[in-house]
């Protein structure tokens, strides 16, 4: 009986978007593609293209974006490299000393390491800075600002301490470091360094490099600290592409530009600084893994910063690669990772570039058999992605109409290492992209990727039954100008949570080296991206009509609606608690009068906010999605390719009308009225951004305005269901 | 008419136990107690006892208790100084040293600093060490364990690491030190060293002595590693005094002993030891602020540990001073703090005592010019508190049947800092101590020491109405004998959380010159707790009838019972949960294959307890405490002499039949059935013991048949409060 029950065939293998035969025919191309990805180019690019430094304007960043675009030609791409000019600053002096009380030069500088062999390749190696720091010539006392957001300058404050003038010493983590340098000017600091302490990034949290994979005492890290949540790309062209005779701002006029000079430091360099601060023992929270008192300052310490960058238009290489497709080649699914590091960048980002190079070429190698993708299939590889999103966002500025009407999609990776699957991006796909994690195999374990991600969440308290809940994205990867300028859908894709390339994270040790021994060792996990990216891709540029789903998107929205609710509670709650604990005068009494204390002024009452507008919403996209599921559940049989035509732009649709042409509040740049980088957190996401910022900030009457904004778009979005529905019912 | 209002005399001001007319006069000897206290005494006091080392058996002790037996006697005590001779082990040789992979050996030694004065004070200073270790010389690899706590060694087998024929290195807190040895003997360790981390104690807190405060790289903590919750004590004679000619154990059966040696360690001697494991790096939690990647190994840090020990009968010196009461001379208040130190105690534990002989003086001085309390009070100043309670409770043995019979209280304190005030001890003095808290005033700030404590509970979350809640009592200090032993009303009091004292308890540098520096410079906290001291005893000896309220007691116990109901369902749901965590093997399929991983045993599954014994008594209890109340409000006019004496009887009691002779499971010693030192947890207290052990150590049987012992105590209890309305009832 059970060998007669086994011998029967399966079932047909159902996949999102695809008839049953097309889900077939669809699996056999996966394992043929499977069977193509060859572990040894992955090994050799990688070690290839690390070899030496690769920034933006960069000979060797060049070569990289030219060696790619060879590759794909010869995979039978049809490719061109389009160049961008953005400004992009680069060092000319970078100097930081104590002058008081005692004398200290600091040395910025990442040494040789023996153990690291390109670590000695020292030409063409940008120092550590910050790019897009104003130059400077500051001198003043320091102030301890922990990771210097603004609670941290709070909890100064009610410590007497005011860093007007000041200097500030802030520690990586617990936000996008441009959040700094921002927080800091907007409370009168007058320069900024950020530290990596060991606590988030060094020997507190495994062995350092190189006897560990973690940051040294001398590792810093570099990065932008440009004010990507104003607008990414290049500054002096917010909205438009930097094509060479772009009408461009001038330096001065360009607000994501810092306000400050600003650098990153080693926590050597950091130490002394640290141990000569004098003031009030930093609050528990300030506190981390350095073997001194962690005090506030301001002073005795004094330093002087002095930054001067060479400030120049430097070509950005972009290289795009097409696939045309078939009966539906107008439909363009966009896949991306840049090619572009800080310095060698193994892992960053050529531990996910040359997964995906592996993809494109199988997914060549099955275009050369014969296959022709039903859409359009487009690889990009981004330069100057690190100085913020250079070539993805001036490409996807430059070609902003055709991509609106083109562009079913975009899936990113960027950086990938040894662990769990992770997945993010619009929740349209939510369902689609489990389906392919499900599909590929965890090369640790003998599940899937998704069934090891759904443990680790299991362990984590989240029982999470059927599609794991994709994470929104905020920013951090050449995504954010696709999902949040343009309204395109977008995944985000990759592992990582075992390998250890934090700890080199933009700095001179992201290395070839570091790589094989610290991250993914043995490429298991590159051709596991690979298997997904190319799942994806293939996936979405084959099935019958576009893979959307909505009831990942509706339990998605429907649960920050009522994050939002309780939010603007708590707030009320805390609020009303707050203002009473200084009624009474409940802390005078608890503070220590060896300490000082001072009072805040109390806080404004905390209205009741009319969240009707997008609980309504909720509920007719709920009404929607319902009728939808069941249409589609009732169809019987393919539609035909006008319905599929006329069914995709509806489909691609539903991520369009979730922009605003007005964008959000004092950032038109960002539209997408769901998912936005938070103007606090940077890569951190707010969802349903206009209505939570303005609550987080205290902005009651703009959070009464952008509910009924953000309500328009859901209904807007419940009408693109409803239209789709209405094709559903339609064919027959 | 606000003149008028004012010009009207005061509603007389209530006191618990007082009559009216006898609150007035008692609240008036309060005030000629407060005007005669006298810092100059405290200052002098302090300096004087702690400029040599006065550990138990020093000459120095023995001088302090004469010195303290003289004061006594010239403030008109009837005083004696008893001896008892317990057992008492000294180092003779320590010897630690890392024999590979590098050589090491560790130093052991606090230095002299020029800024302590009697830190060069070298005679007689007792070398660190922990008191009752056994004799032993060991060799093995070195296992970190982190705090050494039972659920620090369920981490390690998870991830394959034995502590079997191994030496562990444990960091201080988060239990009390004599669980760490304790424990590891219980998981096959052969050798235990405990050192200061400066996560706990040192730099992470505080600047570091003598900048700070806080202890210093070469700072350690002395202190006793006796099983004390198993009794403390003379480990030679558990439940009788240890007078000259009591029989006394053999050392080897002498239970409480270690049975394995251990050694405190700074935290300058336990890096190179640190730094030299290998094995997994530690989990989180396991991470402490020093300089390194913290690994569990075992190994390849080889450690050989040697100790010899002294072990000799070593003379206690009490000194009892006693004020005879009179119409209820038969009823005695005590008053206790101890007077040995580790080394030279300024803080600990002579900021107590110095209070409580003032205290004492002026109540001398008010008995000279004619007070006469009611009831008898007896100071009591123990020696060998630090070994383990061992004056306390050697007194408290071999005077037992007098206690039962005539203690009324027993009011203890130990050091003594700047703060807030701490209240702890028998729920049925909550109101009583609540209502001296209340009339004592925070020095550096212009309220009630009672109102300070409340601003800090709230600011903590805890919003109390009326009186505070009573922290329940463990261990830790002399009152374990009078309240845990012989079940007479016991509190502790003390003030502080603004003092550094913790960063030199037990270390040499526990100093005048600390002490005056870092903890109370001005002694205003010294005359506070003079002040509470003070008015507790004069008003548990002058109040008509004993000042016992139940509800407080009430709602305190079934507090606890609440806590046991949901203690067992949690315990139920997470071992469901684990199990079938394991039974998927969810955490194999997120395990690094890089680490290793070993999967637990799963668990038994938790049944359901009858709680309704409990319950019913908490009923029981709430109904008769009611009933008390009621009629105590009903009742006019004093009440005759016999009618209190029979009254103070009964409440007396309320607290003797929370008592089973028997004991606790396993520990006879301890008969309080409300009220332990945790068997896991030593000074921190376990609340229905009996109950919440069996629980918390899944015997599910030994629960069982706990609960309804529980509830018979509870019940007697109850049984007491209605013969105390009955008596009131009586009169009238």
């Amino acid at each position: 009986m059970v060998a007669a029950l086994s011998a029967q065939s399966p079932a047909p293998r159902a996949l999102a978007g695809f008839s049953d035969s097309g889900a077939a025919a669809q699996l056999a191309r996966e394992k043929t593609f499977d069977a193509s990805l060859q572990r040894g180019n992955l090994q050799q690019w990688l070690k290839r293209l690390s070899a030496k430094p690769h920034h933006l304007g960069s000979p060797a960043g060049k070569e990289v974006a030219e060696f790619v675009a060879a590759r794909f030609q010869s995979w039978g791409y049809q490719v061109e490299i389009e160049t961008f000019y953005p400004l992009f600053p680069t060092p000319k002096l970078r100097k930081l000393e104590m002058t008081s009380p005692d004398k200290f030069v600091a040395k910025l500088e990442e040494p040789v390491l023996e153990e690291d062999s390109t670590s000695g390749v020292r030409q063409d190696q940008l120092p550590v800075y910050n790019a897009y720091s104003v130059d400077g010539n500051v001198t003043g006392q320091l102030v301890y600002v922990n990771y210097g957001l603004p609670g941290d300058y709070d909890a100064l404050a009610e410590r007497g301490i005011d860093v007007k003038g000041k200097i500030v010493i802030a520690r990586y983590g617990n936000s996008w470091r441009g959040i700094k340098p921002k927080v800091a000017a907007e409370h009168g600091a007058i320069g900024c360094l950020i530290y990596s302490d060991p606590h988030e990034d060094g020997y507190f949290v495994g062995d350092a490099y190189p006897k560990g994979g973690f940051r040294s005492a001398s590792g810093a890290q570099r990065g932008s600290v440009l004010d990507m949540p104003l607008y990414p790309g290049d500054p002096l062209t917010p909205g438009i592409g930097a094509t060479k005779d772009a009408p461009r701002l001038t330096k001065e006029k360009a607000e994501s530009i810092t306000k400050i000079p600003v650098l990153p430091i080693s926590y050597e360099d950091a130490m002394p600084l640290l141990k000569a601060l004098g003031g009030p023992v930093a609050p528990r929270g300030f506190r981390g893994a350095l073997p001194l008192t962690y005090h506030l300052g301001p002073g005795p310490a004094t330093v002087h910063l002095q930054l001067e960058f060479d400030w120049k238009l430097t070509p950005a290489y972009d290289v795009i690669a097409r696939l045309p497709g078939g009966e539906l080649g107008d439909e363009w699914v966009i896949r991306g990772n840049h090619h572009d590091g800080w310095v060698f960048g193994a892992s960053d980002p050529l531990s996910g570039l040359v997964p995906m190079m592996e993809e494109a070429r199988a997914v060549g190698e099955l275009a050369k058999a014969g296959w022709k993708p039903k859409r359009s299939i487009i690889y990009t590889v981004w330069d100057g992605e690190e100085p913020m999103l250079l070539g993805s966002t001036e490409w996807a500025e430059t070609h902003a109409a055709e991509l609106r009407k083109h562009a079913v999609a975009y899936v990113n990776s960027d950086d990938n290492g040894r662990g769990f699957v992770e997945l993010a991006g619009s929740h349209t796909l939510e369902h689609f992209i489990n389906e392919a994690a499900g599909d590929v195999n965890d090369p640790e374990k003998n599940v899937s990727a998704q069934a090891r991600r759904r443990a680790i969440g299991t362990v984590m308290g989240r029982k999470e039954k059927g599609d794991l809940a994709l994470g929104a994205l905020g920013s951090g990867s050449d995504f954010t100008p696709f999902l949040q300028h343009l309204g395109i859908a977008t995944l985000s894709i990759g592992f990582g949570g075992e390998d250890a390339s934090g700890g080199v994270y933009h700095s001179i040790y992201d290395s070839y080296d570091h790589f094989v021994k610290f991250d993914d060792p043995d490429f298991q996990y590159a051709v596991a991206l690979a298997q997904l990216g190319g799942r994806a891709t293939m996936r979405l540029a084959e099935a019958d009509t576009l893979p959307v789903r909505f009831d990942g998107f509706v339990r998605a929205v429907k649960g920050y609606v009522d994050e939002l609710t309780k939010l603007a509670d708590k707030m009320r709650a805390d609020t009303a608690e707050s203002n009473q604990l200084l009624a009474d005068h409940v802390r005078e009494l608890v503070s220590d009068p060896h300490d000082r204390y001072v009072a805040p002024a109390p806080k404004d009452p905390v209205p009741f906010l009319s969240f009707a507008p997008l609980q309504n919403a909720i509920a007719e996209l709920e009404r929607s999605s319902t009728a939808f599921n069941e249409k589609e559940k009732a169809l019987r049989g393919p539609l035909p390719l006008e319905s599929r035509k006329a069914l995709d732009q509806i489909l691609m649709n539903t991520e369009r009308v979730l922009l605003r042409e007005e964008g959000l509040p004092r950032r038109p740049w960002f539209r997408h009225q769901i998912y936005a980088p938070g103007f606090y957190t940077g890569y951190g996401v707010k969802t349903i951004p206009g209505v939570r910022e303005a609550i987080e900030e205290r902005r009651w009457s703009e959070a009464e305005q952008q509910i009924p904004i953000a309500a328009a778009v859901l209904k807007a979005f419940a009408g693109q269901i409803d239209a789709a529905t209405k094709v559903l019912g339609a064919a027959k």
